[in-house]
């Protein structure tokens, strides 16, 4: 199989890009580096296995010209769509951002894909689609459908628009709905931050808010074995997923304490008084994911474990 | 109140802008005249009671300098957001025709809002954002939302948008999902079809299919009373309305009696043998509105009655 990750250097595209280079897979990474980086790539020494261009996907004159030549060698069968903006707060600021890099690099993709004629797309959906559903844990056809961020809308947008190719000249398309991921590299993330500051700061971490925000983390192998596991297992044209903890969480307190266990003893943890945490913080939601399950798969990582094995890899990272 | 309406000259947009002049708000227009037409701003004698502006809503910068003409001397206070692609099948050859006039004329819309600070948007969305989902009736919170037409695909990445300004600036925004719509002045669909057919052989009529084919038809006067009823009535900060009837429709076969009955007595009627009728026709749903009946609204025309209502309108309208 020739696989094409579009926002192929960012956090969960190189670890894509590794699982599917040991399953033998031919794989072409494209990313433009304004989110991922040449450093992603190195931390899984993915250069010398993997073909990596770097392009804007939002420049569809270079976008298809620049994959023609791969195409040509080697038939791209199917397209891991990741390409996104990351910076939630920045299209928050201006619609503009996610516009161009979550919806428009989804449109020009698709129009790759249509004149290239690859018939399977995965699409990287997030749980901003949702919007705000409260306690209530959450179904794939759940509504209505309500994001309050320009990068929830231009997820459904992309989705959308994923549907309608589907309909009409698409083979086969999954679009899996992304939960907290955890793991290594990290390059942010309450992790990355509490690590940084032991590292300013070994004998002290200062936490933002009183440390009982609970969220469910999945490890990012977990998300790609679930994605993996529904490639090879779901012969539906089009299906949609939740891909999320069955658990309910760990704590802010755990994080911290886990990082000082592993990274700096002797340091005292010192909360804050707030409910809340940082900033910019991912809106509390639940998912069930009970139509994942159906077919077989479960995590292999609670929450917790989730978070000390990242907390074990990003030391390792920090430490190269 | 001074209402700008895009997409104005449609026949939507001039019911519309009839009936708000009636109840004494300023009006002005903006159409491209790509689908709409100075005919149907004629057909109620608009022109000299609203302002009329020819300009492209993609063209952002025109569509801000004309506009902030207008506003200046009249700040605009509510937006009703008509503007679309409506040939639905030109947007299934060509996705760019409905992310250019279905979704982008939303994003440029929601910028000159913003720009102008104008807090309130009434939207026109539409029952294909839902997809096929077979016979059930559908409910505003029903899902999974899978668009099976680029058309349907943008009115939801529209709605989506306008969710997330009205998060962050927006201070009120209702979206209308659009139904099968009847009335005058009309420029296609059934009515006008078979009016067309009888004008050139008065004699006969030829059916598509078997005339068995059931629908349900708003009359415009219905879908206009509902939107102003619900922006009169409802305090909430978004909403989303299915609008509709409340009956089982009308059968081809219907329409094709009360349009020679109007129009030309003597003609016989011809059916086809297929259950199915012309091309691109709208996949059949059904429409549950208990949420705006739960308001107080009803319609004042049954779908049979909307029919019979539109018929007389449209041989009028040929008439002149």
């Amino acid at each position: 199989m020739s696989v094409l990750i579009t926002g192929g250097a960012g956090f969960i595209g190189v670890n894509l890009a590794k699982t599917l280079v040991q399953r033998g897979h031919s794989v072409v990474l494209i990313d433009n580096l304004s989110l991922g980086s040449k450093e992603n790539l190195q931390y899984f020494d993915l250069l010398p296995e993997i073909e990596f261009i770097t392009a804007d996907v939002n420049k569809l004159e270079t976008y298809i010209s620049t994959l023609a030549k791969f195409h040509n060698r080697n038939a791209i069968t199917e397209v891991w769509h990741l390409a996104a903006n990351s910076d939630i707060p920045a299209g928050i600021e201006d619609p503009s951002v996610d516009l161009m890099d979550t919806f428009l690099t989804t449109f020009n993709t698709l129009k790759l894909m249509h004149q290239f004629n690859i018939g399977r797309l995965i699409f990287a959906s997030s749980s901003a689609i949702y919007g705000d559903m409260g306690d209530t844990p959450i179904r794939e056809h759940d509504g209505p459908l309500i994001p309050i961020s320009n990068y929830g809308a231009m997820k459904l947008a992309s989705e959308a628009a994923i549907f309608a190719a589907c309909e009409k000249w698409l083979d086969q398309c999954f679009v899996f709905r992304f939960p907290n991921v955890v793991g290594a590299p990290a390059t942010h993330g309450v992790i990355f931050d509490f690590i940084n500051k032991l590292r300013i700061n070994p004998a002290r971490l200062d936490v933002l808010g009183n440390g009982k925000q609970q969220k469910s983390y999945l490890h990012v192998s977990d998300l790609i074995n679930a994605m993996l596991f529904v490639c090879e297992s779901c012969k539906a044209k089009r299906q949609i997923f939740n891909v999320g903890q069955v658990d309910d969480g760990a704590s802010v307190r755990y994080i911290a304490e886990e990082v000082v266990r592993q990274f700096s003893p002797e340091a005292t943890i010192k909360f804050g008084v707030e409910e809340k945490g940082w900033i910019g913080d991912v809106p509390k939601f639940r998912y069930d994911v009970s139509k994942l399950k159906s077919l077989g798969w479960r995590p292999t990582f609670t929450s917790e474990q989730a978070i000390s094995e990242s907390v074990r890899q990003i030391i390792t990272q920090f430490q190269r």
